[in-house]
């Protein structure tokens, strides 16, 4: 079981290695309370994950050293695996699905790792990574439920306290619950006055339903942009530490989720994962009763694809009203896109792109349809823009 | 003139104002040097502007400050002055161009100071500034030539030596010359050995160019996605000081500019605007002599509209074989389409969007065009899909 002086230790050990990350305010992503960013999106290895498995590896005897480590993510722990172990000068061989991300790969294998990528998803990699284990011996590093990763997880708690003390809530995101298990566990024995709370993807809510259920639920489905804590079932010692240690644990949904990323970068400057950024979401969509109060929101990781992020600002955009794509109909004669166009100008919408099709069925035979996709400065100026259009005499279907 | 004293008073005065931003390693940007970033971005109003703005403000005699100040900036400086201003409990006019985005009138409104939307460019809301500025007796709060300011900004100077001792070399973003005047300054007095670089966009090269001619020059013509530093000539005593303290000037392009801005988004999890980022760059792309060197890049700031970012960000993509638009030209004839997708499945793209055309002049009267948008892995990935799809027997245009 938990020690306090266990993570006090692991303090020690991952002094020179894990970065103490700010603690940044955040003023503009809450009115309400007094918002405040633990950033371990700036974390080597772009998460907390590190923490954990680095304290893990060092803690190993000898002789399990000399035997080396194996895991199994296609995520932020093995990062964490490969460059723990690296550091440690010991061998490190990530099991990860073959269908995992490029960038994913090459980056375990950048902190030198060795790679063996199973066919099929997670679930066989696991087996895989586990197959191995009893064949030769390694040490198997679990993602969150073993009580040294905890531990190291517990690190930051221990920071946020030191950094903030004046903190009364702590909020922190949750898909097989390590991190809040060592976050809570030294919070709540240092100072059990500071309130902890958890956050799940909705798409995701194993740790919801567990302790609504009072023992270990295990999900059959689960989806989220969230990826990172896209978590089935949570693990025995982090369930055990949550159900003693939070206060409580709500749930966030993907557009929530989106929104918090886009606010992250646009107002505090820092890149986000889905994971990352549920702890935030809860707070600026008030899921947790923080009102009024010095709130740390755990920030846990970075690690998102772009193109994944690219997609989130396009829908952060439309939602915002600051991108619409009007549709057109229009009689097929010259003259009639420069109309257009001129009335789109003098409002000040600025063209993305320009669709226009002659045949459709929803036209007129004579007519044709244009698509027409504008920054715009808000949902004001999109209606603007569509009464401009109308009294054009513009026929705007959407 | 400048003393070092002055900068060190600056100092005293920002502590509990300005936040005093991490130096962060960032070995993932450059594999030949040591570099850190100087996280500006991540400073209060989102860039450094704030420190000299505040401090200048913080000096003005009681009468001075009874009158107010005035300001004219579409960017930064606006919410500089305005937080600095607030903070002081005077009143502040920032004169910004009509056409300015939204969102940094907002800002700067946010901010507490009255706005004066001014129609036509920059240079007509600065004339109005000083018509305004003679006419009521404000004090004008000069961008970069003033001492007060620039003494300000020379904080971050101070901050890098302490937070770094052993650094070598120092690289920073050049508009008018205010933020590189105060920390060459500062680190020159301190620690003559240590380098200090500075970098402008090759679309507004003014103080390269006056450092060339031994004079201030005035460009004609500016342009660069780093909106920041498009200054068309710089200060009087910025040149002077720049003269005197800094190593080199030297340019990056904006293809740099916003390879930078997507590796700092990707690799080190901040976002910064073009002006924030073209120090970086110049590091990235072996523009200043850091070989083997401990290097700090300051980024300077954070405030880039999320379209543009959008935009940096899907150029970067394409660049780097992350996303590909073919153009196929397809029999009109059922099936075809569907052809396609299984050989793009089977070979692993995401399709992001399709666009079908059947009238075009450069496509036969009964075929049809097709353009397809993908999500791929790399250059690689994308000739292997191009070799698919013609060894399928399709006709490749793009």
């Amino acid at each position: 079981m938990l020690e306090i002086s266990e993570i006090f230790n692991a303090a020690a050990v991952l002094k020179d290695v894990a970065r103490k990350t700010a603690v940044i305010p955040a003023p503009k992503l809450a009115s309400d309370c007094e918002l405040y960013l633990k950033t371990e999106n700036l974390q080597l290895t772009g998460s907390f994950k590190l923490r954990g498995a680095y304290y893990k590896i060092s803690q190993l005897s000898d002789e399990e050293k000399a035997r080396g480590v194996i895991a199994c993510s296609a995520g932020n722990h093995a990062q964490g695996v490969a460059l723990g172990a690296t550091h440690n000068g010991i061998k490190a061989l990530i099991c990860l699905p073959a269908g995992a991300p490029m960038s994913k790969v090459e980056a375990t294998k950048g902190y030198g790792a060795e790679v063996c990528l199973v066919p099929g998803v997670y679930d066989d990699a696991y087996a895989k990574a586990i197959e191995l284990r009893d064949a030769n011996g390694y040490t198997f590093v679990h993602p969150f439920d073993d009580p040294k990763v905890i531990a190291g997880q517990g690190t930051i708690g221990l920071e946020i306290l030191e950094q903030l003390p004046e903190v009364e809530a702590v909020v922190v995101p949750i898909g097989g619950g390590g991190l809040i298990a060592g976050v809570a566990y030294a919070i709540k024995t240092l100072r059990p006055d500071v309130k902890v709370y958890g956050v799940q993807a909705a798409g995701a809510p194993s740790m919801v339903q567990s302790l609504a259920d009072g023992k270990i639920a295990h999900l059959d489905k689960v989806a989220t942009i969230a990826d990172g804590i896209c978590v089935k079932q949570p693990g025995e010692l982090t369930y055990e530490l949550c159900s003693k240690y939070v206060d409580d644990v709500v749930t966030v949904n993907d557009d929530e989720t989106a929104a918090a990323i886009l606010a992250l970068m646009e107002k505090q400057k820092v890149v986000a994962e889905g994971a990352g950024a549920v702890a935030v979401a809860a707070v600026m969509f008030d899921k947790v009763p923080v009102r009024g109060k010095k709130v740390v929101a755990l920030v846990s990781g970075g690690n998102i694809d772009v193109n994944t992020l690219s997609r989130v600002i396009t829908r952060g955009l439309s939602k915002s009203g600051r991108n619409y794509t009007f549709t057109i109909n229009l009689p097929d004669k010259p003259g009639q896109l420069a109309n257009v166009m001129n009335v789109i100008a003098a409002e000040g919408g600025n063209v993305i792109s320009v669709n226009h099709e002659r045949i459709n069925s929803s036209t007129e035979i004579t007519g044709c349809t244009i698509r027409l996709e504008l920054e715009t400065r808000d949902n004001d100026h999109i209606k603007r823009l569509r009464q401009a259009l109308t009294d054009a005499g513009l026929q705007v279907t959407n």
